[in-house]
């Protein structure tokens, strides 16, 4: 009953892609791809349309009575969508390289998801929605463990899950607040309402934590996340500008970032005086939506040591690093450290939200961190069955292969076209490239759409590359060379 | 394959529930129910242990070693419970009147909801969550046409849906903030932050609206939710504090209502001569959380009033009173207003969050109001389907009349134990009774779970129901018989 039919369109080997779709472009490279593995893959894009075609302008039209349809691409066949190609209401097929805003983790309608759907004891799961943190399922414990424990960052047992990146990081921080009055660290009284004290959280420019307003305080990659709705007086220090290729320029690098470890004391030590302590520090392994902004293991590891130094808790926010895209499980296992952080936040690609902390930054009471859902089993499922699939294709190797051909060949773009490419950079398959101008950049997105490429822009000029774990080298050849024919055309 | 077992152990018909369980009992009625149509439902509570039961006790053991296990009621066998019985890890079967904090809206299991599950059709909508803000699929203006805007609320076309009841709070706050600022109602510069304005937003005492940092500064109904946590200072308005029944005390109810709303309008004149306009007043129609406050429909249709005179925005949250709990789908349809609100705002029982909002409202530009997932699809089609229950089943008839039955039991109980029971209230099966005091309402909820039926405290010593929207006459009869020997026995 539920074969879904999908062998039928599907090809499974891909040996000449380069004469395949655009015969007459410039080449990058004459490298033939290698055979895939990823059986439920179509074997390249295909377009028919412009992107938006005519059935998505049709039906954003539509939704653009009921929403702000504003930030609507296209619309999405998502049934015919398979492993790394997106599909479109107007039949195109897309390589797609931005997943959902990085939070598909193994591709369109994986084949072990899928069955996970088919196996009549998950049903309860779906269609029951329990208040988690009152009334859990009696597989809770068993899930959690093989499910996020599994993947536990260094040093932390614990872990609270939580419906979306947002809340995760929300809750993160009260845990953080909470830690820190009960510590005793600080015997201020607050000012404005007894038992909710002026504390604070150091976040740093260009980095994005969510919008709901706690977070969106500590948020600061875009000024129209911000406009209009009201802030808390926290410090924002300056995250590292760095120059890239990194190991080019390590002596110029490391003293940018010691410039920015000591305005991080500096801030730490006036938001004091002012009455505001630091409670904790967030910050991101690799700004994603700022810009794809790098730091070195040794930067981190100072963050660290300048939050036990102040006695401030130390929230590495993980929600767009984590999953395996940078070729390691945590973007932070790269710092090389036993204990990278007192919370690790999470959301996008591990499908449910929540955070990892320390014993120590357990609420001491309950109800103190508490919602009606406190996550999703059901979400929890998928997530199980994901690192299953994760470990049995290796897919953290996969990611460091396919992510060295995909920079590899940006670095020889960049050679070649640098009067429009700049600071190619990257970590696995979480990659960027500067573009010379935020006009061009949005340019070049559009163009690689309608050659059958979906890419997505961050910070001011640069393009971000987001694909699945199931992206393969010769995906990243692809991509490749349907990049350099738009830039070719571009010259 | 999908044929779940069930009937075998379902019993359809109800005759004599009264002799069954508690035969020694004294019995507050002699009524006997009436034949149940709700088909997939047990024929009653049936306890093997007391609550928590051995394998729950050691279950909540192995979950403390992951998390803060301090508010773990018990744990569930959610393939075993149906209809308006949740079943417990050690076998005991309980009738529920708290429904997973009011969030299920057509009861355990439910064949409809299964059945969905079973849909070919659907599968790809619970493996593939898309980003909807950019890449909706194809039938999302079609669902949320069919699902969330057949319900909407007067005057509203527009919907937009978000995770949690949390998340749609803090985003309805924020399309307050901008939408004041954009109809340019206030001139004055943000001190703090160019761009981020000091404007704020009116709560009563005794509200809840989410514990994100945005939606815990308007929440009001209990310390420990807003202990350690830094808030913003924003006015809080008193809520009516009714006397019950409503009808014998309206002249003293008016003149409380009407110190209240005079209070509101002193407070936004206040809070603008401070700086910090209120760009929007949030109210839930019936504080819940808080204590089952409620208040007349004269009360907020001043309320709006006010809103409209001083130029803020009115935000009507029913996250818990939303979904037909009080008779109707809304509890703001009681009011009798065209014109209810700006913005209303639900999650619990719609099984996705969100909020309607009037044309004005919806934000000027994209990306203002945004987030990864804004919403999930797979929520949208179970919510399609209870919506079709509902109106095959003409469920919120059942409800005023099984809320009758329910209220009209609270009375006669509440003549019998003056000393022990007052103020019995509610609309619908949203019903609420006060206990003597705090130690005896937490008694009272154990005893009566012992005895097989499941209640939620609200406020400092009430009680709240909380059934679904299948709890018939009958239903009521097998609590109130249990309701009353517990009573009897504290007597």
């Amino acid at each position: 009953m539920y074969t879904h039919s999908l062998s039928a369109s599907v090809c499974v080997c891909v040996n000449v892609i380069n004469a395949y779709f655009f015969p007459l472009g410039c080449r990058y490279v004459s490298k033939t791809a290698t055979k895939t593995q990823v059986e439920f893959d179509y074997n390249g894009p295909s377009m028919k349309t412009s992107v938006p075609g005519p059935r998505s302008q049709e039906l954003t039209k539509q939704l653009g009575d009921i929403q702000n349809v504003g930030a609507v691409n296209f619309f999405c066949n998502y049934e015919e969508s398979r492993g790394n190609y997106l599909v479109d209401v107007d039949g195109n097929r897309m390589l797609d390289l931005y997943t959902q805003i990085s939070s598909i983790p193994i591709g369109y309608n994986h084949p072990a998801l899928l069955k996970l759907m088919t196996n009549p004891n998950n049903l309860s799961t779906f269609v029951n929605r329990p208040a988690l943190g009152i009334l859990p399922p009696e597989n809770f414990p068993d899930k959690l463990t093989e499910s996020l424990l599994s993947v536990a960052p260094s040093g932390m047992t614990r872990v609270q899950t939580m419906a979306c990146g947002s809340c995760s990081n929300e809750n993160a921080f009260k845990s953080m607040f909470i830690w820190y009055k009960v510590s005793e660290k600080t015997f201020k009284l607050c000012l404005l309402l007894p038992g909710c004290p002026d504390l604070s959280i150091l976040s740093f420019m260009g980095s994005f934590h969510g919008r709901t307003m706690g977070c969106l305080a500590t948020t600061h990659s875009k000024a129209i996340h911000k406009l209009d709705v009201p802030t808390f007086d926290w410090p924002i220090a300056p995250f590292p500008r760095l120059q890239y290729p990194l190991e080019e320029f390590s002596r110029e690098n490391a003293q940018e970032e010691s410039r920015c470890l000591e305005e991080v004391e500096d801030l730490i030590v006036k938001w004091r005086q002012k009455g505001k302590p630091v409670a904790g520090i967030v910050v991101e392994p690799i700004q994603a939506e700022g810009g794809d902004n790098h730091a070195s293991p040794d930067f981190f590891r100072s963050l660290r040591n300048i939050c036990r130094k102040h006695g401030c808790a130390f929230h590495v926010d993980e929600v767009q690093t984590g999953g395996g895209t940078t070729g390691k499980f945590w973007a932070h296992e790269h710092w090389g450290v036993d204990d990278p952080a007192d919370i690790v936040s999470f959301s996008k690609k591990l499908l449910t939200g929540g955070y990892f902390q320390k014993d120590e930054l357990q609420p001491d009471k309950a109800y103190r961190i508490f919602n009606t859902w406190m996550g999703d089993p059901a979400k929890n499922l998928f997530l199980a069955e994901v690192l299953n699939v994760i470990r049995r294709e290796n897919l953290l190797e996969e990611v460091t292969r396919s992510g060295k051909a995909l920079l590899n060949g940006l670095y020889e773009l960049q050679a070649q076209y640098s009067g429009i490419l700049s600071r190619a950079r990257g970590q696995g398959t979480f990659c960027a490239i500067d573009i010379c101008d935020d006009e061009t950049r949005n340019r070049i997105l559009l163009k690689t759409r309608d050659k059958g490429v979906i890419l997505g822009g961050c910070g001011d000029r640069s393009i971000r590359f987001r694909p699945a774990l199931i992206f393969k080298e010769y995906h990243a050849h692809i991509f490749l060379n349907i990049f350099n024919d738009v830039l070719a055309q571009l010259k």
